[in-house]
């Protein structure tokens, strides 16, 4: 899986954790706690895993303090969060490799277009007029850069990406396969005069800042008029649609299938569940939590917790909840009282 | 942002609206409220851009009659509806320009393809054995057209759309980026001595009809037999899904993530909110309206909005709703109730 | 529609069923009820379709016994079981075509890349370096199958699917276009010192096993280690996110817009109905039936049927609905119990 080798103390020198065994210890990868070996360090915060926490082979562990006292005799990388530990230990054994600068024979590049040497532009790449790709980024194949466009440095451009015309990508922005950016927001006016719904021009742009994910086909629409805007470091998954004229905050999370439709603002640090919808117009505030599948019908104000559909506040969800998942038995007792009352007015 | 300019006079003559001010003044585009500068023409129609109308250095504002007198001494133009005068006016702004005709050398046309010689075939378009392209069609970058395919005039095609055997596009139809027509539908029969999931071929087509635009990487299934059909002027938004054998009429709207399963039939002129669903063979009605993130399980009648899932009259709905959302509240009265029932029959 | 020509005696041997009518009829091809003609044959089966089994042109139809007596004098093939009898028909008037090898000189292939001299590589393809191609399989246009990816024997490769580095797929595998194998998980750990949300890397694979097939625009995400899974003659609808880590067992079906969140475990045999979610390291058991729509939370048993947001077992949740469609009213008789009491305590 990776080449690079570490001992254990080294990569707890790396996280600022504690050694619990042998820190000379050559560690060879990560691997999941039931996948690894001897040759592996594996990491282990969540019940879920208590089992392959008993049963893993790995060489060594990175555990938060509670943890490391619970199988002695073995080595443990002691981290106060150990998923953001691993995650760095991750990133030692896998490093981000610089890119081999290339320009495909295969690939279109349209004259006017400025494209960094250190640029790599894989087969069938396409850059349009007046594009420009930065230093460093990578051009996957049937990936497609509009007239216009400009990509930062250090981006991955995922294979079958569409940037369209215009649109602007920051630096160090990982596009998944498929993604589409800067495709026609959904703007319409009916004209009954023509029996028809008249497209309204988008003439806007998307503008994704740095540091930036977006997943594998997911939509981000340009705007009507000015931008549609997804803020600094947020991460977006797979099969998300943003509307036209949105703004995203950053470091904010929208997990898969979520919908945003036209002209909302979601805050910065704020997280939305999987296929959760957004209605047009809303603000969700910094820092708010939508549980999955929950659709808003009104703003979040910052920092609260909302579920379900249309979606309320999540201890009052719950309340309603815990109701509604015994609504038969409620219904019962009322007619129970029914007939008690009866009985009592005879 | 654009080259032209009107005077404001000219526009209102474009909409069918009266001027507010200086008929003379001269507009060089079209902006938000937000965005506009003194050359710009913006509109306003919704209590949500009060603040914006209020604030706006717009040179001239599109607005409905109620609004017009709001800000004495501004310049306006005044229209029965605004977004309709907007659309008008944006596209006098932008309108859609005639693509310079071209076939490059990176495309792949077969050679028993018909590609009308005012089409526009952009570098890794790919157009297979048989396939026919109408008058100033464009195909972007990526695009697919498959064996035996018909996509009319006026066309775009957008990056990496896929039109599949045997499909029909009709005219002026817009496929914004990685829409998908013609993929097989979901068609198995399981097949219990096998121990399989037997593959129905799905040998009948999509049809397309004019003036229909296809969101980018929505998905419209070919028929099992016969025809997936997508009526004249209807307008589907990104990542929706359109199973085998669907219907969908004339002027209707599909928004972002809807999904209709197989050989389900909409009206005319129907409107489906977003991340709603509707389950297999259902008809839904001609002007019929589906709140968003509803669960269609049965038939709605023409003109009815429906909401909820499984969804019901929006009327009934919204009665069902007040009482749900404070459940927690019933519940307590029916505590109540008991408690002083059997403090009453003692 | 197809060159092929059957009688109804040979069709009826070809599926183990029995003529009603004339065994030497010769049929040209399936069509719908409603789209056939004197050459074709075409099957009944549900109630949706009795006005067009009444109507029929169709030269023979294919039902189930206790339809073979409703209209007499008909050509009728009986078998036990319609669905699959027309699957193995329609199969047999539309095989399997074996394609014919080629290499485009448009596709691009790395010179270390294995690919069977039997595959088809249409033109845009693109093979990475070390890639495997299997005898038979074909690569559409636009396809992508990245370093090190395998794809076995007789496979469909659709119009722009990626497979990314390092995936497995194998033998008889249906990729319908646009769909995505390999894009990165979604993994991340908040680290509050920089202000980010750090990337784990994603080092794992996808692992599509024999008979799968994925439909347009679906994204299987690769593992943060070790491998996501599709088991094997498992159906996958369009537009469906599969997470990281998730395992889904053998010939289980996913419809359309399903998502299923991080390292969930889906077992074999399950449905999982269209535009359901099941939340992270959840197991859906063997043979559960999941609702369209439902918001899973909770394991679910091998073969239950649950239903709902959050999801329960369907016949609660049944009982649950019939109060909650008509809530209102419960809500309309505790006011009258309240005043009944109310009136009683006086």
């Amino acid at each position: 899986m990776s080449e690079r080798a570490f001992t254990l103390g080294e990569l707890a020198d790396l996280v600022g954790g504690e050694v619990q065994g042998d820190a000379g210890m050559r560690l060879r990868g990560v691997a999941s706690l039931d996948g690894a070996g001897p040759e592996h360090i594996a990491f282990f915060n969540h019940a879920w895993y208590a089992d392959d926490f008993l049963r893993t082979r790995a060489g060594a562990v990175i555990v938060e303090p509670r943890s490391a006292k619970k199988h002695p005799g073995r080595a443990y990388l002691v981290a106060p969060n150990a998923s953001l530990a691993f995650a760095r230990v991750s990133r030692a054994f896998h490093p981000v490799e610089r890119p081999e600068p290339s320009r495909a024979a295969e690939a279109f590049v349209h004259p006017s277009a400025q494209v960094d040497p250190s640029a790599r532009l894989e087969p069938f790449a396409y850059v349009g007029a007046g594009a420009k790709i930065g230093p460093r980024t990578v051009l996957a194949p049937h990936s497609f850069v509009g007239e216009g466009a400009q990509v930062g440095a250090d981006c991955r451009v995922g294979a079958g990406v569409k940037i369209l015309h215009g649109c602007v990508v920051g630096d160090r922005v990982i596009l998944q396969p498929g993604a589409v950016l800067g495709g026609d927001g959904f703007g319409f006016a009916l004209d009954l005069e023509e029996g028809q719904h008249l497209k309204v021009p988008q003439v806007g742009i998307v503008i994704v800042e740095d540091d930036v994910e977006i997943g594998a086909n997911s939509c981000v629409d340009r705007a009507t008029m000015g931008a549609t805007r997804i803020g600094r470091g947020t991460k977006i998954d797979n099969l998300v649609q943003v509307g036209h004229n949105v703004t995203v905050g950053a470091m904010s999370i929208l997990c898969g299938q979520v919908g945003l439709a036209g002209s909302c603002k979601i805050g910065d640090g704020a997280v939305l569940g999987g296929q959760s919808g957004v209605a047009n117009h809303l603000r969700i505030g910094d820092g708010a939590k939508i549980a999955a599948q929950s659709g808003l019908g009104h703003d979040v104000p910052d920092g609260e917790i909302w579920a379900g559909t249309p979606a309320q506040p999540h201890r009052k969800w719950l309340r309603n909840q815990q109701v509604a998942s015994e609504l038969h038995a409620l219904h019962a007792e009322l007619r129970r009282l029914r007939a008690e009352i009866d009985s009592l007015k005879k």
